[in-house]
Formats: C-alpha cells, structure tokens, sequence
C-alpha cells in the first residue's frame, strides 16, 4: 500500500574516450578536448539505480537488496565493469560515451530487465562532481 | 511566496535482526540471510529529513534548523539511537526492521509532530550503499 | 527526444553573519543565537546546479560540462567566493543569508543566464548536514 | 628495493556492547552510558589494513591487492560481519569490544596470517569521528 | 602495555583573513590574494585530535571518548566555533590564521589539557583538500 | 621552529593496463586478472602530497598552497591528468602503472622539484578502497 523508494549504489571503473562520429576531428577535439585524448583515460564510476514499488508486507521490502545487487551486477558491472567503453563493449561503439548517453544506455538496459516497472531512476556519478541520471 | 527546501542530517547507531514473524524459519533464513543471525548485527545510520515551506520574510529561514534538529532528536535519535530496535522499541517488536519499513515508521513519527504538512521526504542510509526514502 | 538530468558540483568558501533589519537585536539573537555573532563566521559551501534538457544526438551532450562549470564561476563562485556575504555583496547587504535565501538568490541569477530554461534545482550545502534546495 | 604503503579499506557491519566483566553494573552504566544498552547496538565498521614492504620488480606489486582483500575477508570479515561482537564470536566474550580493544584482537589475528612480517597497522573506524588504530 | 592510538573528529565554523603585520599591504595582498579579503570568508572546518597511550585493562579504553569529545568542545569548539578568529580570539589577533599556525595553536592549548602527555597529533582540514597537521 | 605537516589533495583521471613485460601472457592474465584487459580501464586518482618544514614567522606557512597547488599541476597533473599511462606516459611505458609503482614515480618526479628537502609523503587512492604512500 506503501510505495517506497530503494536506492543501491554499486562502483565500477572504466576507461572511455569522448568523440562522435558526427564531429569532424576538429570539432571533436574542440568539444571534448581533453577527454578526446586518443588512447583515452578512465573513471571510478558510482551508480545509483532506484527502484520505486510497495512493500511487501510479509518481508518489509520492495525487493531483496540482494536481489536488487544481482541485477545490476549482471546487467551492468560484469559488461562493463574494468572496460574500455569506445572499444570493448557493443553500447559504446557508435554512441559517445558521454555521462548523459551512459545514464541512457544503463536505464535502457534495466527497464528490460525483472526491475522494468519499479525502475524510477537511474543516476550515474562520473566523478564527485559530474552527474547525470535519467527517470525515463 | 517562495517554497524552498530544507534537508537536516543527522546520525545514529543501532542494531536489528530482519526476521519476519508471518515467514516460517527456513523462509527468514533464505530471504534474510546473515541478516537474520539470531543475535542481530548494527548500522550506523544517516537520517535526512526534507521539510518544503515558503521562506518567512523576517527571519529568511522556512524553519529555524535549530528547531528541526530538535524535532529529529526527540522523535527520532532519543528513542532509536543505541538501541537494538527489534528488542528495545515498540515500533519494531513486530515490524520487520528493513531500510524500507523504518522510513516508513519514521515518516508515521514525523507526521504528527509540528513538521505535519511541511514534512517532504525521510530518507534513511542504512549503508553508505543501502538507501530507502519516503515522500509520504 | 531524451530529456536528462545533469549535475555540477563546485565549491566556494565564504562568510556571513544572520542578522534580519526586520527584527530587533533581542529577536537576532534569540533566532540566530551564536549565528548571530557580530564579526560572523564561515563555511565551506558546496553547490549543486542541475540542468534538464534534450541530448543532443551529435555531441551526447545536453550542455558542455566546461561551459556548465563557466557559468557557474561567472555567476557565482567570482562574486562570492572568499567574501563576506553580508558586506562583500549587492544581494545579500539586505537579504539575510540563510541557507533559503541562498538558493533562492542564487536560483534568480542562474534563471537569466543561458541556463535559463534548463535549469532545474540549486542546492546549496552550508554543512554536511544544513542544505536546501530550490527548484523555481 | 623500495618499500611502499599499501592500504585496503573493507566494510562490515556488527553489533556490540560495552560491558566490562571487571566493573560493577554501576561502574559500567557511568562509564560506557548508552553504549552499555543491554541488548546492545551497532556500527557500519570500516576497516583500514597497511602493509609495508618491498616491490616485486616482475609485478610491481608488494603483493595482490586481490590476496590482501581475501586475506581480510577470511580473517575478519567472515567471522565477525553481521554479528554481535560479544554474544557471536570468541575473541570478545569476555574482551570488551572497544574500539581500542578491536584493533588490537584484530592486528592479534592478522599478525598469525602471511601478512605478517609487511603488516604495518590496522585501523578501525566505528563511526566517521571514533577512529583507532595500532602498529603492533 | 599496548599502546594504541585514538581519534576523535570534530567540526566548526569560523570566518578568518590571512593577513600578517609583518608584511606590508602590497606583499599581503600579493602572498594572500583572495585569502586576504578585507572582510574574510570562511570555513567549515573539520579538527582531528589523535591521543597515544595504553589500554586500561578495566574499561578497554585509553581515554573514554566522552571526555575526549568534552576536552576537544571545552578547549576548542567552545571558543572558536562560529567566530571570525581574527576578530574574536585572543589567539589569532597578532597571529596569522593559516592552517599550520592553527594547528600549533591548538596542540599549544591541548597539550596543556589532561590530554598533554597522551596528545599525539592535531590535524586540521580547512578544506577537504587543505590539511596541516602536528606532532609536537 | 615548529616543523608543521602540510597536506594538498588534488585529483586526476586516468586509464591503464596492469601488464608487466617481465611475465608470460598467461602469467599477466592470472595475476592482473580484469586489471590486464587488453584496451584498459580506468580511475578518479587522488593524489595527496605532504611537505614537512617549518613555519616562516613572517607568513604563518610553510609553504603558499597556491605555490604548492601549482607545482603538483605542473609535474602530475598536466602530464598525467586524461591520459592512458601506458600509452601516453614514459614513466609507464616500461613500467607497470599498479598503485605502488606509480607512487614511486611521482615520488621520484616530485623530489626533483622545489619541494625536494620538504617532501615528506605521496598518497595515491586508485579508488577508495586502494591506497598507497610512499615516504622515501
């Protein structure tokens, strides 16, 4: 009867290189600049997924935290996690591994998944000082 | 005329056991795991209370944070804060203890104190990882 | 077609003194009490401020970060960082600089940037535990 | 040839009573106040582990930071996340689980490990303000 | 017979003005620059007292983290916190501010505590990324 | 007279490859394991640089932070900073960029500089949880 939000924060890191395939050279590297660098450089990813539903009233959750853990997990630390975006994951070969994209790519990814109707947002910490999220 | 928000953090320690009385043993076990060791385990916890009001124009404040931390502190850190929530209060003798179901009973607190209306969001860390909110 | 959100954090250090012209110095004292200090006292703010808008498909971008983190030095951190808020600056000489105020006056330079439409929520953290936001 | 630092920081959660078997019921109510709460209560731990030794010139390692999290993991987290310190484990039964007392049983069993001769410290954090640490 | 080592963190608040009578305004102005404002700015600053000493069999504390906390309050919060600490103490009229004069400020006043022959280090964060720090 | 401690903590982000050239490629597989991913990963670095020296009785420092500020940007940050180690360093080009090697490195670079006789630690977080330091 009581619909509660649950928020699990899970860590991964990863290397990525902003450039679109849009852009020429230059404008890339105007754009980006630094984060053009060709080799690329690299992350500690924080993200947050929130789920939003009713409690059970027989164990008090919305879903096992554990369970919850699992998910993203799978759906998203295993692919992901110790990756070079641009280079080694399909999301990212022709999608410019921007804050703003990723926080897309994930949502699309879980709403997919067993969490699809009590997905609320999906928040995704580049550095301590850079975020994006998305709440579809 | 202008409604802002206004967050107070505040801090305490406690331990539970999530253990579900309408679950048979094996079922508490499966579901709640280490969680459920028979002698408990503890957090420290992190409240935030949001409360949303417009801004008094003599004094600049929607509520002196003074008072806020004290409502938080009677209502909430007195009677939780050392405490081993399944055994030494009322609220949790037959609620199960999950980060979902005590931000719902700290939201049931809050309501009826002077907050009332002003009341927006009680969200609780049970880890720095593990994070439930409520918005009434 | 995809509206995200987008976050910057920065910091700024200042002082300030709560004192309201509208109460008598009896009433600032018992309000603000040792916040009322008459040579006033400092903090380490940190501030949020998130952007809402469509991606752009060329650049994966709803706004350069770079240009994001120059508006908010521009706007805010030039003029009020390492200041007195109460003496140093037009907008709080009158304006009691609670941590309400704040986010409103800095909400009300932000929206007649370029931000403008985009802008979504200030946030303001005088403490890790005293923060307000406002989202117009 | 040159001898680094290196720290691993693990988390675990766990209840605990200060009671001292050496003190009268009145001494231990003074003393240890709301800490001495009967049924107890608990703390999210964090772990600080230093070891100190020479780099391996083939790996550049002064050893795994997978074999130290493991390490940790057997020693410590196994046995004494999600319990009650007192009631759950040997080494404080009758060893009052201070924060001091702590890093002390924990440096007394990490010392027996291969970590032996690189160990450097063992810090322990019960809350963000009460800290110990030991370096044998 | 074991000494370990204990830290207790404390906040406050306080405004200052980097500004030496020794220099002349011009060297003032160019040495300090923003930090030299006329009217200060200010801190929310985080003070870590760290006491070395033996563990007492009886209680399993070297020192009870009440009195410590009480010792840091009375010595330090007390008179510093919410000041402007030029303006207000005694102890920064004729010296500087900076950080490293803060801190041997401080140990010069702990060191003259019950804490004195335990007082191990104060460290002193004026921002999370300005740290000083004394041994005595 | 008093040899204060003083700590500046700045940031970078990066991306590398765990492989060393002195191991068979079955041997970097299984000691680097997900740290050997051919294309690399990546980290938000916090670099923390202590200098140990005495006060000057005319400044009240022991060194300007902005001079300090500006020497870590200059020989880390510049060249290190949105960069792949392996690739686009020569400090990493032959050695492998672990957590411990790369404190050395940067201990190395820094000693040369005008910090050389103060320079009393380099601290690098890779990620929270791993940690080196180096003290010559």
């Amino acid at each position: 009867m009581s619909k509660v939000f649950l928020v699990r924060k899970e860590h991964f890191c990863a290397s990525h290189r902003l450039h679109s395939d849009a852009l020429s050279d230059e404008e890339n590297k105007r754009i980006f600049d630094k984060c053009n660098n060709k080799n690329g450089h690299g992350h500690n990813y924080t993200l947050e997924v929130t789920v939003h539903a009713d409690i059970d009233s027989n164990t008090g959750m919305i879903i096992n935290l554990v369970d919850l853990k699992e998910i993203i997990k799978k759906w998203i630390l295993d692919p992901f996690d110790h990756k070079h975006l641009n280079l080694d994951t399909e999301e990212f070969k022709s999608v410019n591994p921007t804050v703003e994209n990723m926080v897309l790519v994930f949502w699309g990814i879980l709403i997919k998944t067993e969490l699809n109707s009590m997905l609320y947002e999906v928040r995704l910490f580049e550095t301590e000082n850079n975020i994006a999220y998305y709440r579809g």
